[in-house]
């Protein structure tokens, strides 16, 4: 940021304006899609935007809230899974699995994840994007909550189940998996993340 | 078939011929991604390949071995899930866990299947073709081989977790989940999908 008194408004972009946060947020969206989390910067998006490096420093703490908000994720999993996680980790599987569903089930906070998600599959860029996103943003914070062997692949194994029913419920649209209420498949899926997530028995003969 | 006999041949292809049967099976998979599994049939297939509906009949049993080998199936569901439930339903989840990765691990076997799965996500009319080609030969048989209540939507919970780890795995390549041995992942899938498939415990609470 100390460089950020030289270059002040280049471009005649004014602090507070609305334009220029939506200008910041259409150059981080395009950044990260074509260069992936880790080669895309702050000072970058600002030269792309046309705007001083503080002002992107001044709507955004991070790199990390520049992604969140950048492709609008309705929620910030560095707050949640401290929450989750707080009382141990009896139910864990459950309250993901909730808080998934409730995201996807409406359209306005499913939208911005479903097109990512649908972009992921088709092109490796977005598939990049939606990668480090997910390590950095899910998988490691999870991964550190956890106090289990494995954490990072177990916190894999349970996007692999989300990302699954993302897939089945709300794209291919399964019945009755689609139509199934909230509630009753929160249990179904909270029961396997769990298992995915604590479950230390080892050869599957035992179950 | 009864009108064999007055259409035979009227393209002048040949029995036997494997550009018959290529055209035969280009056909196939056209119509079945134009107009899904339902709205397709032998006598459709023969007319825009160019062949006598007979000769189709010849080369496909049913419209159900058209679809598979369509679209490269490489195995037989229907084969499959009465192998998998003749002894009864223990350690079914690791049996359709290890030939799923089986499956996707050999690029060869898993690249007709992994390009219909990029399609669907893609294309509502492929989408169409994944979700009945699902339904009708792994759902219905799988669900009726199982002696539970909610079997449908068992089957789907199954499907999702796999098409999830075919996403993650594969489109994906998460790591460490990407590399994780064959044997130790079916273990960690078989549990899961063992619990979606046989679980019968109620409240997530008990778990």
């Amino acid at each position: 940021m100390a460089e950020s008194t030289t270059r002040r408004s280049r471009a005649g972009r004014r602090p507070g304006s609305p334009d220029t946060k939506a200008a910041i947020l259409a150059a981080a969206r395009e950044q990260f899609a074509a260069n992936g989390f880790d080669k895309t910067s702050m000072r970058g998006v600002a030269k792309a935007s046309g705007v001083d490096p503080a002002l992107v420093h001044h709507y955004f703490d991070s790199k990390d809230d520049l992604f969140l908000e950048s492709f609008q994720i309705p929620f910030d999993p560095r707050q949640l899974i401290p929450e989750w996680t707080a009382g141990g980790l009896d139910g864990i599987g459950v309250q993901i699995a909730t808080r998934f569903l409730e995201v996807w089930d409406d359209p306005q906070t499913r939208l911005p994840i479903e097109t990512l998600l649908r972009s992921a599959v088709v092109s490796d860029t977005a598939a990049e994007v939606l990668r480090s996103g997910l390590v950095r943003l899910i998988f490691a914070p999870l991964s550190q909550a956890l106090d289990v062997p494995d954490a990072l692949l177990r916190a894999q194994l349970v996007a692999s189940q989300l990302v699954g029913i993302g897939l089945a419920r709300y794209i291919l649209k399964l019945e009755p998996l689609a139509s199934t209420p909230r509630d009753v498949l929160a249990e179904r899926l909270g029961r396997v993340l769990q298992s995915h997530l604590t479950d230390l028995s080892a050869p599957p003969g035992v179950l």
